[in-house]
């Protein structure tokens, strides 16, 4: 079946929000914890997580354009950090909780049931709860021009993650860590490793690897 | 374990890629299929696909800044549009293939043994393998200066989708159409449901919805 564009542009607001946001396929769901100026602590899920480079090592996430309060932008621009935190299987309903939109002055950690826990000399609180954690500091942001969406780009500080998870050549078993993905705007699901493959030269087949 | 930013800087290169590559948790993996101005078809892997906004439908992918040739993004730019393809299990290999360095006459579709696919009016072409399938025109390109990558953002032309995967709501089950998903550099993941949940209010808890 074909879906043109303006058969997207036809549908109602909600179906449309569902349907585009599934397209991109699985997705990384994270809890970006912030400080304002002021110490108040925010917690938001996030989905539009990417890679950006690795040396120096950069991610990137959007934020929405909406006229309505965006308090992890402003804490971000504010103090300049900011974590991102995996969501575990037990997280799933308190992380997608934080979504609800909550006064500044409320911090999600305490509306939800998650527990803000920092490192020295590191404002921004981190989520204890989840097994692996990022630090970054805020190094840039973009608008796109199309949406007025925002790209935030930061350089990682601190990776909090358990010594076992990390294999001998820097890859990290994001399943024994209990990292689980999203979908669309509302869909948690978690993950079974297929495999993994050599790097690809041409002309020769790519093989499985081991993990560690 | 806390893994600090002079930590990383003193990994070598491919843990450090290992490493960084994994930090941002499961992400989508789509096969990109474009078209030069003479003709040459082109097909690559990418994992740093994200949703842009949903009206208008944007979504962005980020290709990296080396002096090596990008034939996705030259192609990208000489015709204003691109498909993405999403990956199932048995394609895997393949797909992983498409990230060999093969020079710019050598279509990839031949090479791994993929198969283009086109609709009318839609020069660049689709992967007949892949059950969801995405057409995209190029709206904007931006810079990030902190590393040279580019994001390039397209508007969704044409979605490319099995009818029975489709909710009422407007979600899509990816699993039902077998959509992977990918984790570091070469690492690929089946997933399982856990839970759709309720759109979040606050001092209410999220409830499970099903999915059609």
């Amino acid at each position: 079946m074909n879906y043109n564009l303006s058969d997207l542009q036809q549908m109602e607001k909600l179906q449309r929000t569902n349907f585009v946001n599934s397209l991109t396929g699985f997705k990384s769901a994270c809890l970006v914890g912030t400080k304002s100026a002021l110490g108040n602590t925010n917690l938001a899920i996030f989905s539009s997580i990417v890679h950006l480079g690795s040396h120096p090592p950069l991610i990137g996430m959007f934020t929405r354009p909406d006229s309505v309060d965006r308090h992890t932008l402003e804490n971000i621009l504010e103090t300049g950090l900011y974590t991102l935190n995996h969501l575990t299987r037990s997280m799933t309903v308190k992380a997608h909780q934080t979504s609800a939109r909550y006064p500044r002055e409320v911090s999600e950690f305490e509306a939800v049931g998650l527990t803000p826990t920092y490192l020295e000399n590191f404002l921004a609180p981190f989520v204890e709860e989840s097994v692996i954690s990022i630090g970054l500091k805020l190094v840039e942001t973009q608008r796109i021009l199309a949406n007025n969406t925002i790209l935030v780009v930061g350089e990682v500080q601190h990776v909090l993650l358990p010594e076992h998870c990390l294999g001998s050549d820097g890859f990290i078993d994001l399943e024994l860590a209990g990292t689980i993905t999203c979908s669309g705007i509302d869909s948690y699901h978690a993950t079974e490793q297929l495999m993994r493959l050599s790097y690809a030269k041409p002309n020769l087949e790519p093989h499985r690897i081991d993990l560690h």
